[in-house]
């Protein structure tokens, strides 16, 4: 049940990696350039696609099965009044997603993408991370292998979402942890709270990162003290995706948060992802660069639940479809420039 | 057959124009507003279901029949050495559309939009544009009319698209004629020339420019005289999608430059309006930017086509799939921030 049963465990998991397959991508690169359109113009598909063929290892990938994997849980630090909703909304929103009510369910069905809602103790909040670690070792330890189990190898392509009412609060708190700066730079409105609840949730940040200073070198250690349960599961089915080569899309600022550590960890840790879009909650395109994430869309989403990257597999789908459909020069008669 | 015998009962269709349904569109952002997600977290998915409620007039759009008309033409400036391909590549690419092994073909399968090609007099290239116009009056208003005849009141919304080797001199000259500036700033690789073609194609731009001064005042005169077949087509489509209500996605930067002059004789002449993509083809950012067209994607392709509009097909599709399909608060039981 729990793949990781030490920090130390989880630790070389996360720097023992497998390598790309640069055949693969190779491959696809020489089959798009004798396809009928000029060479490179369909642009970042032809990245898309020899993205999937690295990470797949496959020179012809595939998208039959496609999983978007939604992480649900509950904050302590929403005690602190950091949300425009109300802490309960999460377990609301579960039983919407499992009713088929939510945007997800709608924009998974669109991409032909298998949706699952993995609720991570929804009425056992984190600690409150303004003044204790968000989770114990076992707890966040258990997040994490919960996140990794959800990932199979006979997946194509994973998109991870979240939901969880205060968990941009802590998604700042990582953010600010990893990669510095003031909880000013990285706090947002959220789902839309007022100026007073963004000076507030500013406070808490700032407040947390004071707290836990003296931890914050170990990128592990930001995501269990300052992190949440859906955050480290997301960073667990990050790397089981990496170790399964399934190519990942994440999807808003909580998500991207959650996975950052793994860049951190290694230099090549988040080499299998791709941005599916950038929110427009405050930090997000920021958390990006710092990443060298470009995302695939911006269309002023703030949503969360994995909305922003089950949108992308629609830019995704149509670039693989391309691939496997179009004729080449040859066949189709149309001569080269 | 010919839906306008004369410039001046184009010039009326183009000012004489339906208005919008702003009480289909308020209709839309009232229930937007209920479903379970914190008020316009969609973003632009929002503002799509309002644009399709506003143009289809219909406060519960529909997408049951979406069409992409890619028009296909032939160029006399090609003699001046303008492309990368040769220009025979237009009649073999309407064979290939023929074939399905374009990637057009398969960006329509993806969005589930229904493709019809219709190449305009493929085998007679219109006039020189550097030395003479590209149509006559009567050529001008059979390829407009051609246009205005393919898109029909039972369609839900179209996209516009191109094949026309050549046709990216034509739109820099057309751009170029409508807003002024240098050749330059209109002009860019199309299907990818060397340095040496770039400099015969800003050249024939600017002679184009330069033999046809006199007569750029008027909208229609620079579509004549500067344009193509299948840019005339395009516009022709645009003017019948207004008339008969149907909202209009276009594609790169020769679809647009075709509709530009809408928005030169009506100040809401491209208000049913949306830009797919943004072209990796300079000039069409600029382009875009004048007519106050913000492109839902940036995807780095540059094919014409119409594959990036049928691409955004996608996310429009994914917008009315959530407006559509999601539970309201208080169906859901969630509570409200």
């Amino acid at each position: 049940m729990t793949a990781f049963a030490s920090l130390e465990a989880l630790r070389r998991a996360c720097t023992e990696l497998p390598e790309p397959d640069e055949a693969a991508a190779e491959a696809a690169w020489q089959r798009q350039d004798f396809l009928t359109k000029p060479p490179r113009s369909l642009g970042r598909l032809e990245e898309i696609v020899a993205w999937l063929a690295r990470w797949q290892h496959m020179p012809r990938p595939r998208l039959d099965r496609i999983k978007v994997l939604v992480f649900a849980g509950s904050h302590g630090v929403t005690r602190r009044g950091v949300s425009a909703f109300p802490a309960e909304v999460t377990h609301q929103m579960v039983a919407n997603f499992a009713a088929g009510g939510a945007a997800i369910n709608q924009l998974a069905r669109v991409a032909g993408a298998e949706l699952e809602v993995i609720p991570l103790q929804v009425e056992h909040p984190t600690g409150d991370i303004t003044r204790e670690p968000a989770m114990s070792e076992e707890e966040f330890l258990a997040a994490v292998s919960a996140g990794h189990a959800a990932v199979h190898e006979n997946t194509d392509l994973v998109c991870i979402g979240e939901m969880g009412i205060g968990n941009t609060t802590v998604a700042a708190a990582m953010a600010a942890g990893l990669f510095g700066g003031d909880a000013a730079d990285w706090t947002g409105r959220g789902t839309g709270v007022d100026d007073a609840g963004l000076a507030r949730k500013t406070a808490a940040v700032a407040d947390a990162l004071a707290h836990h200073a003296a931890a914050l070198s170990d990128p592990l250690e930001v995501a269990r003290r300052l992190g949440g349960r859906e955050l480290a599961a997301m960073m667990g089915a990050a790397l089981a995706a990496r170790h399964h080569h399934v190519p990942l899309l994440v999807d808003g600022f909580v998500s991207t948060a959650a996975v950052a550590p793994l860049a951190s960890l290694h230099p090549a840790g988040l080499a299998h992802t791709l941005a599916g879009h950038v929110s427009a909650e405050a930090g997000h395109r920021r958390l990006l660069d710092r990443l060298g994430l470009e995302p695939l869309l911006d269309l002023r989403m703030r949503l969360g639940e994995g909305s922003g990257a089950c949108l992308a597999v629609n830019v995704v789908r149509a670039a693989l479809a391309c691939f496997d459909g179009m004729a080449t020069f040859a066949d189709a008669g149309v001569s080269q420039g």
